[in-house]
């Protein structure tokens, strides 16, 4: 684990600098420049695009290839926390231990700034010299699928709509699915793809990456009850204060560590029934679903 | 003038019903597509997508390559309009006559619906079977900067910066030529690659779209002093209510129509100099400049 911990840390150093890089040589000194940087540098754990590197790698892929994508999948992902964590939607005062996007700027400038790193995402995959076009346009398409209205925006739209309301736990799946998996997904496909991985690979590596998004969203609902505020960043008991349906309220604390162990296996299989080198992605597994933060 | 009107008409009716068959297909039934084509049918001019196929038209190109790129830019433009109709933002209750998305819906639909618009147009592009790979990344990543934090997200980050403050007539314009003049340089700049248009021509008409742009803004902001309400779909005089700096206001209703005209003349000598056969992109600059709504 310990070499995990390293790796981890060494990729997520190359996507904050390229991060920052893309962010700085792509806007105009001011305010949604400011702002983009904030939470770009907020930090984070950069699952996603260490997820889309790990799998690159797995394969013995181009991993310039994968570094602009990595980069355009975290920007989406970052986009999307700023806008949840408006007042309109999860109204959220901090996040990673700092004030949220809205509460140092305010919410005009956050919801600027968020559009801009979704546009800005698209941009720098077509700008970039380490791709061809045929892989520019799978990318653009693939990624968008993933973050727009039959995806990640869908999966938003619905997890407020049930705010307030039991949920059962088909349908909770359903909106992890959606708000979480499809970019998880993403990661994993288009690492796969950048490194010409077959179909047959193809089909395996999603249904690991399907399972991998629930581990992870699992895992964030126990956090939030047994977790460690200062570790994680975050009040402790915040999804019940939003009256968030979770796993460990539909299925207890012992049920939800039961079906989280039981994903952990259908992703180790998957990985496993690959047969690709997956030993980073496989320890990535086991890291997601055990970490503390 | 009546053969414009009808041009337009058609052009409108075809881009209208292409945008509801996108949003449609592409989006899951539920509250996100209602918001999304809320504001896709409350209608609008539909000026940028008609820029782009006129120019095309001029060229003798193929339309067919036109609508996917005109419904993006439809797509891009209804979004900005969305978010910034917001609370947070420019908080306007009416547009075109209707109540505004975050007024018919809520904040939170109004937020992801923009942004599912936002992530469809680039999808819409890069699915599309009647554009080469080429073309599709030459769009995306054209339309991704002109609508980005260069581009019009700078431009309604610096009008809100400025507003209650009083602001010299060159960096109004400069905020225009952000804000709204980015994408209509695109229609344009679009158009004519489609079409294969060279290097000399592109020029010319990158001038006349500059100069459209500021013909657009300033009509707007007559309209907004002596225009009628019923026709221009919400109230006269909101641009003072809303401490925004306007033509009138800095130059008088005579000097912002002088300074109209004179973009007026800029546009028309730019097409012309580009030596192509543009009778309806002539038409098109008189009609936006004297246009009542």
């Amino acid at each position: 684990m310990d070499s995990l911990i390293e790796y981890l840390d060494g990729k997520r150093q190359l996507v904050n600098t390229q991060l920052e890089n893309y962010v700085t040589a792509n806007t105009d000194e001011g305010r949604v420049r400011d702002a983009m940087l904030y939470s770009i540098e907020a930090g984070g754990k950069r699952l996603r695009p260490i997820l889309l590197l790990a799998t690159i790698e797995a394969f013995r892929g181009n991993p310039s290839k994968g570094l602009p994508v990595a980069c355009a999948l975290e920007m989406i992902h970052t986009y999307s926390l700023i806008h949840d964590d408006l007042p309109a939607m999860d109204n959220d005062d901090v996040r990673r231990g700092q004030p949220t996007n809205h509460k140092k700027f305010d919410e005009a400038t956050a919801i600027l700034a968020g559009d801009a790193l979704l546009t800005l995402s698209f941009q720098i995959i077509t700008d970039s010299n380490d791709l061809t076009n045929d892989e520019k346009v799978f990318i653009v398409r693939e990624l968008s699928k993933a973050s727009g209205p039959k995806g990640m925006v869908n999966g938003q739209m619905k997890d407020m709509q049930y705010e307030n309301h039991d949920i059962p736990l088909r349908e909770l799946e359903d909106i992890h699915r959606q708000k979480t998996g499809r970019l998880l997904n993403f990661a994993v496909l288009s690492g796969a793809y950048l490194a010409e991985a077959d179909d047959q690979v193809m089909d395996n590596l999603t249904a690991m990456a399907g399972a991998l998004g629930l581990i992870f969203q699992i895992q964030d609902d126990i956090l939030d009850v047994v977790g460690d505020s200062h570790a994680i960043g975050k009040p402790i008991g915040s999804d019940e204060g939003n009256n968030k349906s979770t796993y460990p309220q539909l299925l207890g604390l012992e049920g939800a560590i039961a079906q989280k162990d039981g994903y952990v296996e259908v992703a180790q299989n998957a990985l496993h029934e690959s047969g690709i080198n997956g030993t980073t992605l496989s320890e990535l597994i086991d890291y997601l679903s055990s970490r503390d933060r």
